[in-house]
């Protein structure tokens, strides 16, 4: 009988809860697919005494999650702490200089330091497998890595927080502003402790620089994430866009343009009836576009116990089958740097303004847009009796710059009322 | 620097010429993400002269594709003829006996021999690799074999013909009986030869019973799949069915019921606003619902020569790589024969009769419903000036055993003109 693949388990909270599960729960038919049995010989966490409604007794205990790396009992480290600094990094760097494989759930520390993992784990012939850290139960990361291999890819695309697409699903629904529902999501529990991690889009820019290094061949490169979280998005521009038949998702884009690699996570506009603009909820959806393929969608729950833990096996079992990849599809060493290039692919343009009630106030925008190269698609002017008049346009395809530089403009007009808003549509 | 893996690609249609195209212009990034070039050394179709419009030159022609398989310069046999019989079973059983691995797009050939090649290829260590085959350019074979091998899985769902799909969204959108809309879609080419592998669930069937063996351990079991294809569906039950919030798709189901393995591959309706009624056109979906994630679904282009393409090129790449997996995802002698269950999970079902303008006909009806124990969730009985009465009802979950036997009882209650149309509704 083949020797047993033996995990060390970093995390006891809601996914390696899941992960001792399932490993527990189907060890026969594991055995059966991964060709070999998988146990976990040691697990690590902070609270040695916390009942987590599963049996810990078979299992060694590691205070520190270092020393559980580098157990002579263990194959595979299973890191599900979180952090992207710390003890889970030293784990990790610990755990591939004894030799093991590493399996991660974490995007903060992939997203920060993945090129130094990488490169460390394959100059050691060691693998690092991270599924369970991009849209939770979805298979992505294998979608993306293995399954589109043959594809020169074109973009990719996904909602990738569902605490975020959770607000903005509520708002709709509900017609509440921002404010109520992120209170609502905190007391659910949805938030992170930093909320800001979710609602401002860094959790989810971390993801979405991950599949960009996967689909380009470049260098994880999460600084030059263009980064827009959800607080700004109104009741009112939610109600707006469902008018023009779209609805706003924080959507993360990553393409090769002629001026370099674009990665956005931003509130966008796509159609309502699209899949992306059907995605309610905490769920979430990645689009792979590649040039042999055409368009892929994965849809899926994106983190819990269940799914998250999932994903982490998914990894475990291709480890015990003996799939060895490098971390992001090709050799670390010949990642490129890329080249980071700021909103340079065009895009049609959601714009909300208010209009004074004067004669030409419309015009005088119109002219201001055309001046600076943005034409005009559409237009919808509300009832405005005897008041200020909001006034709606969808243009044509435009960059950031032309548009930024038509708002500006906008100032000189003299007949708007407050600020506008202007929000991309991206095509999906 | 790794030897190349040199494949022998019979076949040079519409998929052929597609593989054959990524090779050439992404040998670079494929060799960069298989860690080895890939290239091919031999070609087999029937007609040497014919001009595919893309360069042959460099490849070896092999009129008889057994003897492409046994070449000694092939490591990996591309099998994209098609055929369950054959040429293609010959050269296939020819490939794994000369050593070589097999990647093939041929649903056929492994629904009805897929457990005696499985059999043979790990009695030899070869491995099959099936991606194309199931679902075109969906990774669905690796996201169920390897992204979800930690879940015992639950149901798998999927519509898996795309002119099955197309000839339906074409019924509603147009409005034209199922005759007229096969004779376009036979005029635009989207039937093969045998029309009834498409229309009658065939091809979608050989489809259903290889993602059953995966997602239940059990032999591939074509035999048992209840198959019913789409020649019956009406214009009328696709207008009724919308009316009641549902569409009707050619809808596969397999799932492990307390009786027995159940695959069914028949028309069924789902609710329109779910990511299954939303499915318009040639695309494919698939649905795979497991214990620990929950529900997963992917959507893309079924067929065509890109999409089938990168979805061979995949398994080329997972062996490049080093991957090595049983066929069925688990040692094909493991692989349990399934108990076939027919239609034993229950279900609702949507009902549609002509009632006679008798005082108290509806009344029979639902009595003898009730008698038969199957109860009515909702009922809509249209306008009838003087006429015959139009009735729809959705049931509550019935067994098809009951509702079979429901409407065997109708006949004696004198009061229906013409026959009952029953169609399951699926949860999803």
């Amino acid at each position: 009988m083949p020797a047993p693949l033996r995990l060390g388990l970093a995390g006891l909270g809601t996914v390696g809860v899941g992960v001792i599960k399932i490993i527990q729960q189907h060890a026969a038919m594991i055995e059966m697919r991964a060709g070999r049995p998988i146990m976990i010989t040691a697990v690590s966490a902070r609270d040695p005494s916390k009942d987590r409604g599963v049996d810990l007794s078979g299992y060694a205990w590691e205070s520190d999650p270092v020393a559980l790396a580098m157990r002579d009992d263990v194959d595979v480290f299973v890191e599900v702490m979180g952090g992207h600094e710390g003890a889970a990094k030293a784990a990790t760097e610990a755990a591939l200089t004894a030799g093991k494989d590493v399996v991660t759930a974490n995007k903060a520390l992939l997203a920060h330091s993945g090129q130094d993992l990488a490169e460390t784990a394959e100059s050691l012939g060691r693998v690092i497998r991270f599924e369970a850290a991009v849209a939770g139960g979805i298979p992505v990361i294998k979608a993306l890595t293995e399954g589109l291999a043959g594809n020169g890819m074109r973009r990719v695309m996904g909602v990738m927080n569902g605490t975020c697409n959770y607000i903005l699903t509520r708002m709709e629904s509900s017609g509440l502003p921002y404010d109520h529902v992120f209170e609502e999501a905190r007391q659910l529990g949805y938030l992170e402790a930093d909320p800001q991690l979710d609602v401002g889009g860094i959790d989810a820019g971390h993801k979405l620089s991950l599949l960009a290094s996967i689909a380009f061949g470049t260098k994880v490169s999460f600084d030059a994430v263009e980064l827009e979280g959800i607080g700004d998005v109104s009741i009112d521009d939610i109600r707006r866009a469902g008018d023009m038949g779209y609805r706003i998702k924080l959507l993360g884009v990553a393409q090769m343009t002629g001026r370099g690699l674009e990665q956005r996570m931003t509130p966008c506009l796509v159609p309502s009836d699209s899949p992306l603009g059907q995605l309610q909820g905490g769920t979430n959806m990645v689009v792979l576009e590649g040039d042999a393929v055409g368009q892929i969608v994965l849809r899926g729950p994106g983190a819990g116990e269940g799914p998250t833990a999932s994903a982490v096996m998914g990894d475990v079992i291709d480890i015990a089958r003996g799939l060895r990849l490098p971390t992001f599809g090709q050799p670390a060493t010949t990642l490129a740097d890329p080249v980071a290039a700021r909103s340079a692919a065009p895009a049609a343009w959601y714009l909300r303004m208010t209009l004074q009630d004067k004669p030409g106030a419309l015009a005088k925008i119109a002219t201001a847009l055309g001046e600076a190269g943005v034409s005009i698609n559409r237009m919808r002017q509300y009832g405005h009796p005897g008041g200020d008049a909001p006034v709606l346009i969808v243009t044509h395809k435009a960059t950031r710059d032309d548009m930024m530089h038509a708002i500006a403009s906008f100032a000189a007009t003299g007949v708007l009322v407050g600020n506008p808003v202007a929000i991309r549509i991206e095509e999906v």
